[in-house]
């Protein structure tokens, strides 16, 4: 592609940069932004600046969160002794979606994928031993998407946490193997939240 | 969707402005920055500030640019007898690149389209009228996407430009009815400038 001006160019180039944005989309967004008013352009960057300067991360769950401690965890009617382990914000916000779920969360920030360059230390798994050590916990909720990565974190957590001898399931296998947990429709997951099985039954499938 | 954090639903918000980004994909894109250095943010935000602010339009031709005179119209090698018109940067892109076009162009920002409030006065249409009354030109060749709002705006500059006799030809309909002229394979849109018809008979089919 050969631009008129280098700083459309970059405009495009820094928009096409973000995942499913290929060229001709992000310059389709570029020229949205530049027949739009100025403001447009100003709150959007605006926006994104100050999410990624003052966002900050629960001490407790580490979902995203503009105060120290979530509005789930501070919640005192929530049921701090059962803990749904997820992978990020978009499935804290799908399983509250369904109001099935009175406990808590435990947001790891990705999966273990050792292609990616992922490990256990990337994510808050740590924290979570901690909690379980300190004996605040009595079940653990595995739901994380059914793929390969997320079965072996699973895995992972679960053989860390067998010595304290806590509780531990997964959500029924009701969402269909590959897909992504966002994706499911309210029904399924809520039922899947209802129903969840022991760890140790789901390892026989 | 309820968010656990406002800075989180403000740039979602924002991101879901733009044109084919619904909320969840605007979730995306915002998590994926978030996951990403501070920097990457920066360079998408400072880049569409300067775009913004910064951006030139070309006094002859209206296409963007970063100087006064675009690259185009200051090159002494092109026909500034022939003007092709068109509709935003995307097109003056796509016909270039077919490398089968040696004249200027005149970019008008856009189609009239009474059901969007575009009238002839929103368009660039008064400076090209102007040009062609200065005697600067000898043809004008239409190529505006061959919708109903295109076929329309041509007509308009048509009989605007009737009295001053010059030559007025459009891009041979190879190009599908319908389609958008940015989405033309090269080789129909290189041979729809070639074989231009004389804007009367385009009047006939």
């Amino acid at each position: 592609m050969e631009f008129s001006s280098k700083l459309l160019e970059q405009a495009v180039y820094e928009m096409s940069q973000l995942p499913g944005i290929g060229k001709r989309t992000a310059l389709r967004l570029v020229l949205h932004l530049l027949r739009q008013s100025e403001s447009q352009t100003e709150h959007l960057t605006q926006a994104l600046t100050k999410l990624r300067t003052d966002i900050k991360f629960c001490k407790n769950c580490h979902n995203i969160s503009d105060v120290e401690l979530c509005e789930i965890c501070s919640n005192p009617n929530r049921d701090a002794s059962v803990v749904c382990v997820v992978e990020d914000v978009r499935d804290v916000m799908a399983i509250e979606n369904t109001s099935q779920y009175r406990g808590q969360y435990h947001v790891l920030g990705g999966k273990i994928s050792p292609l990616d360059g992922i490990g256990p230390q990337d994510l808050t798994i740590h924290s979570l031993v901690e909690k379980v050590k300190a004996g605040e916990i009595e079940e653990i909720i595995f739901a994380l998407s059914s793929t390969m990565e997320g079965d072996t974190t699973n895995f992972y957590i679960y053989r860390q946490l067998e010595e304290y001898r806590i509780k531990t399931s997964t959500i029924a296998r009701g969402i269909a193997v590959g897909d992504e947990l966002e994706y499911a429709d309210e029904v399924t997951l809520g039922r899947s939240i209802l129903n969840r099985i022991p760890f140790e039954n789901s390892l026989k499938n």
